[in-house]
């Protein structure tokens, strides 16, 4: 039923709220073999941790992650190796402050969850929203970085390119400048202009939404599959289960809709490395089924709810209030956003390799 | 795997080829007891069905449904009800015509699924484009006028709001226009610009792109689920997977990443029955659960790749080569994505319905 | 859900009543390139079907296949392969006789699903027992015989290895002689036995229950999964999915119980081909994995409940009354089980072969 | 693809060895408000918890549940609440002795899937059998523990019915025995005489298998559904999952196969509350649907493969070899497997339940 659980193949499940001992991850699935280690999977939490900038909430957290599961000594290389069986990856939980929600017990936070999660399931977790916490996140970003080590040719990369209405220029977009701001950003340029905005925003107590790409490199052509197994249905599902991601696209997107017949359709050449696209519209996508081009992907994570400006609501008892999100809140969620994509996108494409690898019993094309 | 089925408790099974001898759909999961008849269904398939206007396809297909299973008669009304089994749906295809496919057999058609199908399966129906034909969405239409049934106090109405670069007004909005244009277009004044445009186009042998917007009314808060069951990725997956649609969004969608907190948290009020929204920039879904405001979605449908415009291409032997599409086709194939939206939005819903009722035992939300 | 649907990457889902114009199954998830043929499913269809002998129902109906889609034709040989895409199979029905049912419309038939059916859904296809009929095993049969192309090196065979209290001498066993007898039994003794015993059952109006093995050779070791994946889970869930089936057991089974450690553990010696096991009371499956010995299930059907003998039953108004079940119907049903048992194995075994070099990228053991 | 999950709307995923730091289970699709305590879990734990007498395992493990997400503060009782999120439990391992192992490191042991994980993964995990470990049923019965709260007004209870070839009696079977003996056994005399059986074989070195019956009681009329969804489908996949489980069976079972048409359909009489049985061949289940009487389930264990006595086997090079296998087992791994049937069938009929509201709205039959 997929309540908590992502995936066929490669899938994983995950559990834990905000303010609770601890959240995880259970990946089933896995091929057997992969040499596997806590440090790899730390590498992409600390990403994605908080308290990193002035930009990202001041919760303090180390994200250390623990292999409770599914891995064991590889006697050749003194590492662990996957043993195709569940791996089950713990965070523990160690800056909860829930005298910090005292407040918000009794109201519906305007934009949050706190309304929808009363409404269906009659009781509500106040203490840091439970599952609609950002922190659910670390458990896909632990999952992504085993899923990059199913699918080990391809490359899987992001950046933030809008926030607010201010938008890269693809002119300067260069994947070395990504760790080289606090937004994850590939313009650098943009990078600095952002920084004085969101300073601004987040002192007036304010908050802004983003959009981030991911993109995908060395997927070969085949993967995916027709109708509702397609690629790109997969992938905007992936990145629609995001907490705030309110809208998905792939290669030129919501743009395509603007384009004539001539302007779109990616148009083919012959090569020695077989045929080849002269420009990518189709996002790496076609008929649900990779083509061989970079897989691009972008979201849109609307501004954060929690502001410290206030904003008009309702009590649990259905009394007109106002509420203030005191807490410690991300100005701009898009920025951990970032590598929360990538692990999408990596558990897609894992996911993706395996079930195409069951059909066909190829790793990817027929070749020529 | 969900290759060709849609769903976890209401699920469907889609199959069949653009020129084989039928195409259809198998509903499981539907409840016992609903009246249906194939008249309910064949309304929305007439909706979708070639030949309608100049602005579609040429090809005639009368898409008359045939009810194979999973209905018995009822003997108050001397109608049929469903059982609670599978409903077997069948469309037989009567306007084949595989002479307009012999001169693409041997050539990839640019922003085709040739070239990926044959990378995949390393075998390719030349004939129709096999599954990624649109006849597969007769299927999902039908499934969808059952979907329907399931939540029989949905209203589920969609809109062509954009062809090409032209939007409608929204201050013209009007669903009962819907119906009276050639574009399932609310804004009657856009119907008429576009008539225009798209004649300018379809003659130039070329074609455009467009977007739908599907707004469901009547559901009330509680559906959906937290997470990877979120109503928002289930949409997002549900439209995505309608051929030629590359972006989907909910609510604000893109247009969120642009605002700040203060602008894009939709505000509460309380009111006799119950807290209600002051706008709806989160498209009726908060932590991907229902929020009793209208859930509205849009998607983008890229521009038909079929064209009589030449276009740089390669054969299947790895050569340059050129393709001109003959064939019948539609030059703006988001006209009748329309009510294909509408079916998934209802699917989706009827999905989630059930969903939500097996957790809680409930229908909706726990009121107050 | 899997309600009507089997299995993970090679699935099938079902759908039709007895009574209604037609019934079938939809494959999805079978590899592309099989040479596949309606001749090669009809030819297991044929073995089921009714009429073939005084032992089986005198419905009459030939079970004839069509093919609806997932097939093209190739090149080379003229004939068709699997697309990769869904396989929609149809057999009409020719030969309801409702008048028949027109008595039972207010009873339920003691050891049918009427009463439960009733319970369920509010609603009943007193028809020839809507789903629960034995008709429904047909779709099986040609998921089957689908499932067989996928895995070639495999032999699946079944014999009826018990009438009534009458077991089979293993002495005597021999595949070729199951086509020889109107029992599908490889013991040519018992069969002659069993003809007379039958012949007195059904002329008193009265039906028996059987016990039915399946084999399955040619399987490698490393098929199945630990856990919830078992290959003997899986089989035990497809078996006792068949009508009328009350029990499943693999290798020793339930004999199994009574042994003691020493007895029951094959013990293993070293071969040039490998390890291989001295004995079979594993059944050819350890820890839920096969471990490339046959894999051995056997599994009993009840005495078929619609009898000519007055039973004591309840109307569906609640009220006492008696049920003599006239219609056309099987003395000994688990005959008929025989080919039905082979088609889920067959099934299991290819979805199982799928989701291993899904996981693997192996079609089997590691070797040496 | 359910390797290591199971169920479709109550569904939960098992991870952990028995050499790990830790085994565990997420539970997905609970309803939210069902009170709920760690004690509550324990208390079944405790059941098949290793160690209670000469007669399990010697290893010494509390197997202390420690619950780390789902759950929520009930402000009127103090105590905690189900909040319809996922529900993670952990128990920690305490007791690994790796050195036990050392000697089968290279060697297969006869009976256990040593040799089909090595052939499968090419790797194993040869302290304490990874997966295959009786450890992993400490999660099924901890998940089985939360399935009772979902269907509170249902009873699920089990008694080891067969010790090798000793059966009880069923007069004197009694269910307030079950807990009076070391063998949860319901008939008293026959405890007293496995006692001595089971001392001498434990003494000589070797194991036997065993026979459990498991009854769910006040199940309502309707729960389950028809073809692949059948109650007894799911019952037989979810106790042949357990480890060392070779056959399933419901009602008569194999017996049905000895039995003629009018022993074997249950008769029928009209009631105030209803029509009820007469007897109950069917197990509570007709056509794979509840029919209001006792749910009854019996499943067969072999004997425990690790045994003193040595066994003729084979090296992971293939040699011939001799294993003993030391280690702390329990002679008849039977025995505690009779918590692990109680808590399969509670999470079976945890899950028909919901997916029986979802479809119909109701929580059982539709009454008279």
């Amino acid at each position: 039923m997929s309540f908590n659980t992502f995936g066929h193949m490669f899938r994983f499940t995950t559990w834990g709220e905000s303010h609770g001992p601890a959240l995880g991850v259970v990946v089933d699935g896995c091929p057997p073999g992969l040499p596997i280690s806590a440090e790899v999977i730390q590498r992409d939490l600390d990403r994605r941790k908080p308290g990193q900038s002035r930009f990202t909430t001041q919760r303090r957290e180390d994200d250390v992650v623990h292999i409770l599961s599914g891995t064991f000594e590889d006697e050749n290389t003194g590492g662990e190796r996957t043993t195709g069986t569940p791996i089950s990856l713990m965070i523990e939980n160690t800056d909860q402050r829930s005298k910090d929600y005292a407040e918000i017990k009794d109201k519906y936070r305007p934009g949050h969850a706190d309304y929808t999660y009363h409404q269906k399931y009659g009781i509500r977790d106040y203490k840091g929203s439970g599952r609609a916490s950002a922190r659910e996140t670390a458990a896909r970003v632990a999952a992504g970085a085993v899923a990059r080590l199913v699918v080990p040719n391809v490359t899987v990369r992001a950046s933030l390119v809008q926030m607010g209405p201010h938008k890269i220029d693809y002119a300067n977009f260069d994947w070395a400048e990504v760790d080289n701001n606090p937004f994850f950003c590939a313009d650098p340029k943009a990078a600095v202009l952002w920084e004085g905005y969101l300073d601004g925003l987040r002192k007036s107590g304010n908050s802004v939404g983003a959009v981030i790409e991911v993109v995908a490199e060395g997927v070969p052509p085949g993967w995916g599959a027709p109708i509702y197994g397609k690629l790109s249905a997969d992938l905007a599902s992936a990145m629609m289960s995001i907490n705030a991601v309110k809208a998905v696209e792939i290669g030129a997107g919501f743009e395509a809709a603007s384009l004539i017949g001539t302007e779109n359709a990616d148009e083919m050449r012959a090569g020695n490395a077989g045929p080849s696209f002269l420009t990518n519209k189709a996002g790496g996508i076609l008929g649900g089924i990779s083509n061989g081009d970079p897989i691009v992907c972008r979201f849109a994570v609307k501004p954060t709810s929690s502001i410290l400006t206030p904003r008009r609501s309702v009590t649990t008892s259905n009394e007109d209030t106002e509420v203030v999100t005191k807490g410690r809140h991300d100005p701009c969620v898009g920025i951990r956003a970032v590598p929360i994509g990538e692990a999408m996108m990596a558990c897609v494409l894992a996911d993706h390799f395996l079930r195409h690898r069951a059909q066909t019993g190829r790793d990817g094309g027929v070749g020529y």
